[in-house]
């Protein structure tokens, strides 16, 4: 065995991405030989689901009593030390644990029938669809969070303490070769969602449908370019789309979620580990969980938090106010051909930066003391207070020339030099993050002392230590946020100055076409492999979205009105109240927006008859049993 | 027994609803004394659940068929033919087929865990809460709408040809003296659901809500009368007030309806008898229904039903302005004193009243083609296209007066007027409808032959003869749509222009005390009994009062403006911009009322758990009957 390695030693691998993705290849083409030369292997060894890697100052006996904690959920593990920096514990799980915790955690699956119902271990054959074997009824994303989700809790003494530096499922090599550039045509979404978890698979999702449906306003606005529009077309054009465009995403994003079992979940399920609270028996499962009371979440929510956040954007504000003050204070002491009237900017970009930085934590903070029972919960609130900040941060200035400086000239000029420079951030953190990591690998490269052969004969599984190693260099991918904010961000751009912007979708488009593939390269190849996150839709961005699309038509509308010759024109129809017919145009754009908000129903039908089938499948299931039972007693 | 009825022959007691109060009243103290006296009754004969009448045409053969398709049901039937004009088929079940028919329907009940169950005649003791017999688990609205539903669809042809003249279900005088003035303090809401079905039970739930939380801007309104508020408090209060009252209501409903097992219903049940199409095998529960193709419904919506509804509203915009015309020429013509300015008031009066009843059947006509598939979504189309022309009917004139005349004096004048007029009619209706039934019934005697004593002792049950042939006579019962309408736009003179008519609330307070009562003794005097109606909230009535309370706010900030010293002061502090800041917070009111509507939870925690709770426990049951099942086959 150690031959094949000789000539590529396990630690230059890990030293850039290019390489790292050459070792993959060469790895699955070795992989896929192995299994066609001895295609008959009698005794499969377990597939890792989840590496362990203990910190340098954990105790040999610490590992052990971690490895006892995670036995005696029934898991396998194998612990490896080679040296005092190198302690991994390998976790794996037969397909009957598997299939216990699937049961216990009630995932939901497809049956033979065709309906999705809560998987049961004790008529497993039901949900052998097709060619399935027992082994593929856990999928890819699944088995690291069934296991993670069952042994995290006992393990959190551990963490805290710091004896467990990192805990993360190893990728699968020859998965990932779904996702190469060369294989896929079209994104492979339930590939993704298979391996990366629902949540992950949503944005995919959500991306790929906001990309196709920018193809519309980009055309559109050729024409209004070409053919001069009346603004009132364009108000109305945005409005349709804005509207349409989110509720079909949110049909799609349903009938997603059906397929993938999780359109049931609720602000009820099961906590996430973080949350805390006295031990009370679950109202729903009688299981003993934290309970903390809803009152106390609200009360901070509502006292708390959201004053907090207001002020924040207030004080927001107040700063854009000041930096336009001040630079008109220099244009008017130094002229403006000064080049001091770069100072201004320079500090104030600065600050910005810092302040946003600074407010995420805050917000973070302030979501965390809310104790927000699950995950999406979670998620949800520290989104809503970052978008309200990242809304007021990003657009303020805009409104602010617009409406109350009046200065259609500067508003075009001020929109696209922040257009300009956001698409320049954003393309240098999609290639920024990628070198970046490139080069913290080689500094751990530098860092790493190169293992002795003799270590090297004592390693199980060269194949798996090598993967672990690498992996456990990789960052860790924390949520789908900051991909998110590039795109609510994006959207506000397009749309909230359409009628003076008719390009912005364009730059969109074109941006998001290399988004899509760049976020799955760096998802595969410069983070660790995630836990899979279980999401029934996009959660606070749809609002984000929405409220936007609201904040479009108002913003349009007024742009309307400020057009010198509209204003005259209608001033001389009609005298007594120009002012009167922008207001009624605007409302009337908003009721349609909510006709249309109402009559696009949020799940199909099909999917309301699919659920509503699952529902009768169990009640009769159940009927059935119970005359059964019946039946036997009265014998 | 028939000398007990010599001093007041039967006929008699039909005549007036004093005299038919006063009988059911000693009906039912003998009743109860003959329970006392022959406590032990063997031979219980079946309550009579519904009674066929039939028409005078129908020859007794084919009363006899009916009553064969009947009993193929497995009902229990009895005809009685004394005349040509009096062929009675009174229909009962035993509590066995009651049983059947529920679990076949599928009606959710409590079980004796505390949750809500499909009912399962497999296990009738689960839903034996406390000391409930099998007697107990169909309430006494249950029963008939459940005959009813089995039934009908195999006498649809009767019905068509005329020889089915009437068909409703008995009152229960006992269960009547729960709802008589003296014994009530609260409303008994739990009892008229049980008693009229849970559609009648949240109308009554509704109006009291709503009439509890009148008390609130009746208080306000004094204050603001006496200490003058300024009018950007009222605005503000009345949102915030009309919010919160909608979306309490809206977790109240839902605590009724999960309480009555309506919570799940969807526009996928069972269809309605009308409703017409295909015959195909259910998608849910494999039974063949009528199917129709949806999109030829949207098509009828989209392209007929709503494009006619609001050329209709247009119309009735341009009426109203007509009259405007007119009567401005009419005091042109003949000077303020003339009595001519009278006539066009009352033609005008006149016309209104014929349009509104046309409009009426125009809206039937257009959700009758519509086809809807369940009664709900019928009458949800039915009454939204109702309430877009009544609103536009009775406060169109209003905000012409208010925004395009701009004549806050005239709109006040108006407003009191209208209000007046309005508080008028319902009166009259509430009085004159039992007025012209006592005179009917009058009628009906004169028309009515005696009976003569032979035929009397041919009569098996003297009792249910003459309370079928009383209650024959009365009203039928259409829906509770006359009713709403009467609260909504009630609601709508309370909340559109609060700012000028501080007492509104006041008046509508006083007449919902007396509605509440006045509606239930109608209910239970002066119309047949009806079937009862399964309904999970109130439907299109809901969105109805939602419209009106966004519009409020519209309007109200609209007076704000009007207001000519208001329009000075911010004219002088914000010279460039007066309008902008009505705008702004015409707009900020909008989005705090948005914010609430989100903030508050649509159905209350509780009943979240509840629901999640039954889930569980099903698929509890289901694992656990399958693991037994699974043993059993393993042996």
């Amino acid at each position: 065995m150690p031959e094949k390695f000789l000539m590529t030693p396990p630690i230059d691998r890990s030293d850039n991405i290019i390489k790292n993705h050459l070792f993959r290849r060469q790895f699955s083409l070795k992989h896929l030989k192995k299994k066609v030369d001895d295609e008959v292997v009698e005794d499969l060894p377990l597939k890792t689901h989840i590496v362990i890697i203990f910190s340098e100052k954990c105790k040999q006996s610490t590992c052990e009593d971690v490895e006892k904690v995670i036995q005696e959920h029934g898991l396998n593990t194998e612990l490896e030390i080679l040296s005092k920096t190198e302690k991994f514990l390998y976790v794996s799980a037969t397909t009957e644990t598997l299939l216990k915790l699937a049961d216990e955690h009630g995932l939901t699956k497809k049956t033979v029938t065709g309906t999705m119902q809560r998987f049961n271990r004790y008529s497993v054959n039901t949900f052998l669809v097709g060619d399935m074997t027992e082994d593929d009824l856990v999928i890819n994303s699944e088995a690291p969070r069934l296991i993670k989700d069952t042994i995290k809790p006992s393990l959190m003494s551990y963490f805290r303490n710091g004896s467990i530096e990192d805990f993360f499922p190893l990728h699968d090599i020859d998965y990932l070769n779904k996702f190469t550039f060369k294989v896929q045509r079209k994104l492979p979404i339930e590939d993704i969602r298979n391996y990366f978890g629902s949540s992950i698979g949503l944005y995919f999702g959500f991306l790929e449908s906001y990309t196709n449906a920018l193809v519309i306003p980009t055309i559109f606005g050729f024409l209004q370019y070409y053919f001069d529009f009346s603004l009132v077309t364009v108000c109305a054009f945005y409005m349709i789309w804005t509207t349409v465009f989110l509720e079909l995403w949110k049909r799609r994003c349903s009938t997603f979620s059906y397929r993938w079992g999780t359109i049931e979940m609720t602000s009820l399920d099961k906590p996430r580990a973080a949350y805390y609270g006295d031990l009370k028996p679950d109202p729903i499962t009688g299981k003993m969980i934290p309970h903390y009371p809803m009152k106390y979440t609200y009360m901070q929510m509502y006292l708390v938090s959201y004053p907090v956040v207001f002020l924040c954007a207030i004080a927001s504000m107040y700063f854009a106010i000041y930096q336009f003050q001040i630079e008109a204070e220099v244009l008017h002491d130094f002229g403006p051909d000064s080049k001091l009237l770069y100072v201004p900017v320079i500090v104030q970009s600065v600050l910005i930066a810092i302040f946003s930085w600074a407010y995420e934590k805050l917000a973070t903070f302030l979501t965390v003391t809310e104790n927000h029972r699950t995950r999406c919960q979670y998620d949800r609130h520290r989104v809503n207070k970052l978008i309200i900040f990242e809304i007021v941060n990003n657009f303020f200035s805009l409104f602010y020339i617009a409406f109350i400086l009046c200065d259609l000239k500067q508003l075009k000029y001020q929109l696209m030099m922040q257009l300009i420079i956001f698409q320049l951030v954003c393309i240098a953190q999609e290639i920024g993050i990628p070198l970046m990591a490139v080069i913290r690998q080689k500094i751990t490269k530098y860092m790493h002392t190169e293992m002795d052969e003799e270590q090297r004969s004592n390693v199980k599984d060269i194949n798996r230590y090598e993967q672990s190693f690498f992996e456990g260099g990789l960052d860790k991918y924390t949520s789908t946020y900051e991909d998110y904010l590039q795109i609510c961000i994006q959207f506000g751009y397009v749309v909230l100055f359409a009628a003076v912007a008719p390009f912005a979708s364009l730059g969109a488009l074109i941006n998001n076409i290399c988004a899509i593939y760049i976020d799955l390269f760096k998802l595969c190849n410069i983070f660790k492999r995630p836990f899979a996150r279980r999401a029934k839709n996009i959660g606070a961005w749809q609002s984000g979205f929405e409220v936007l699309s609201v904040i479009a038509v108002v913003s349009n509308c007024g742009l309307l009105y400020m057009q010198d010759e509209v204003r005259e024109t209608v001033g001389k129809k009609f005298p007594t109240m120009p002012a009167l017919t922008f207001i009624i145009f605007e409302h009337l754009l908003l009721v349609i927006k909510f006709i249309l908000h109402k009559a696009i129903h949020e799940r199909p039908r099909s999917i309301r008859v699919a659920q509503l089938i699952d529902e009768h499948e169990t009640h009769q299931a159940l009927k059935h049993l119970k005359s059964l039972t019946a039946v036997r007693k009265n014998k």
